[in-house]
């Protein structure tokens, strides 16, 4: 059994409690949070806490703060030389106080407050500068049912930014599809299947092998009407960068 | 029952085939294409035929062809007043020969040749300039077990070019997430799960609402971090470019 302290009540630290107080093999032994009303709702299923010095003995510590007050938080514990990991994917593993066994649990996913998480989807990436605690952070990952992967912190930062790029950027494109769509009072539901679709392809294909469409076929009539279809100079330049993005990962276009 | 002869034997003309051929209230009499030897093996489901003088009479004929080619084989069809519609949803009503009544039947997704095509998911956008023609297109859209909307020009015009944003470009995201895994050897498989996800919030929840990460939250140390770890001049233009779209869409930035 790994007894576990979890510090930080935001989305990620609320979802890694719920997901930890349903694995057998760990024990969520305490629960802290800066401000003790957020997590007041789940005092008859974990101890809580606010007062750093109240800090029970754990195996592992997890602090789901922001980037921001992860040094500052990891420097107040009142002990030495326990595991200390936080959660962030961008944040280095050194943010962490020396005084402590240092690592990360980097959940790779979009965590909403309000839906419940299956982490049969959610990636745990971990990464440890003391060796001896690689098998601790595995079990604890494994836990959860994610898929485990043992990453460096080189490899993290790349996921992290491959995510924006996957994640926040995409849903920006959603978005754009939104305002083109709504223009002409036609319904953006119509292109929610194809929404999923192309995400679901790339679980199978590479994106390399699924991309189709007008700039990948260097189709210039069809290039040329959507340039001047679109009104907005911001939405223009985006097409454009896109489309020149896609003719040179195809050979079409040196860069 | 509504008989239909389809023309084209491309990815859309196949998997309409397919579809129609199952829909209980459509009969497919005849598959016409310009070389024999692609729809060869469905001759036993259908009469086939490469020779436009033997195409029988049908209620709707259904031309699924690169859109270069649709305004040509339509004048060339050796008959007149017959409904004649094609599924490009770029090329215009007007390209078919206005001999013909004319129409379109826009299926809204992204089709791959080998795979299964649920046409649950394939919103089929109809639109036709002989205003007697929609009760037959829109019987004949909803036997395929698909959603149904009717469409004017300039809406399956924006819906085109979303679909090029939505699925074109996000594709292309998913492919820079591709190179900038691999680059340091993390696995793009860790990136999948998120993809899916991105995908499947939109679903429920305006992608306006579903925005997440650094730009949203203005965070510029993050930003900045992620610009300097970007090797490719184009993956840091288009960074930039979406960085500043979301600023923008979320008040943080005037363009």
């Amino acid at each position: 059994m790994i007894s576990v302290v979890i510090l930080g009540a935001g989305n990620v630290g609320t979802h890694l409690f719920k997901g930890f107080n349903k694995a057998s093999e760990v024990s969520v032994i305490q629960w802290y949070n800066r401000s003790l009303s957020t997590i007041q709702s789940y005092q008859n299923l974990v101890d809580i806490t606010d007062d750093l010095k109240a800090l029970k003995d754990a195996d592992v510590y997890i602090i789901a703060v922001s980037d921001d007050i992860i040094s500052g938080l990891s420097s107040k514990l009142p002990f030495k030389n326990r595991l200390v990991v936080h959660t962030s994917g961008s944040a280095s593993v050194y943010d962490l106080d020396m005084k402590h066994k240092r690592g990360v649990l980097y959940p790779l996913q979009s965590f909403s407050k309000d839906a419940e998480m299956d982490f049969a989807n959610v990636p745990i990436c971990y990464e440890t500068i003391n060796k001896d605690c690689y098998p601790i952070l595995k079990k604890l990952s494994a836990s959860l049912g994610s898929p485990t992967k043992r990453i460096n912190s080189d490899q993290r930062r790349v996921l992290h930014l491959a995510a924006v790029f996957v994640n926040n950027f995409t849903n920006q494109l959603y978005r754009i599809g939104h305002e083109i769509t709504e223009s002409e009072g036609a319904e953006f539901d119509l292109l929610k299947p194809l929404i999923l679709e192309t995400a679901k392809k790339v679980q199978d294909i590479s994106p390399f092998r699924a991309q189709t469409g007008p700039a990948k076929r260097n189709d210039k009539k069809t290039i040329k009407t959507h340039l001047k279809q679109l009104e907005s100079p911001h939405h223009k330049a985006i097409y454009e960068l896109l489309t020149d993005a896609i003719k040179h990962t195809h050979g079409r276009k040196k860069l």
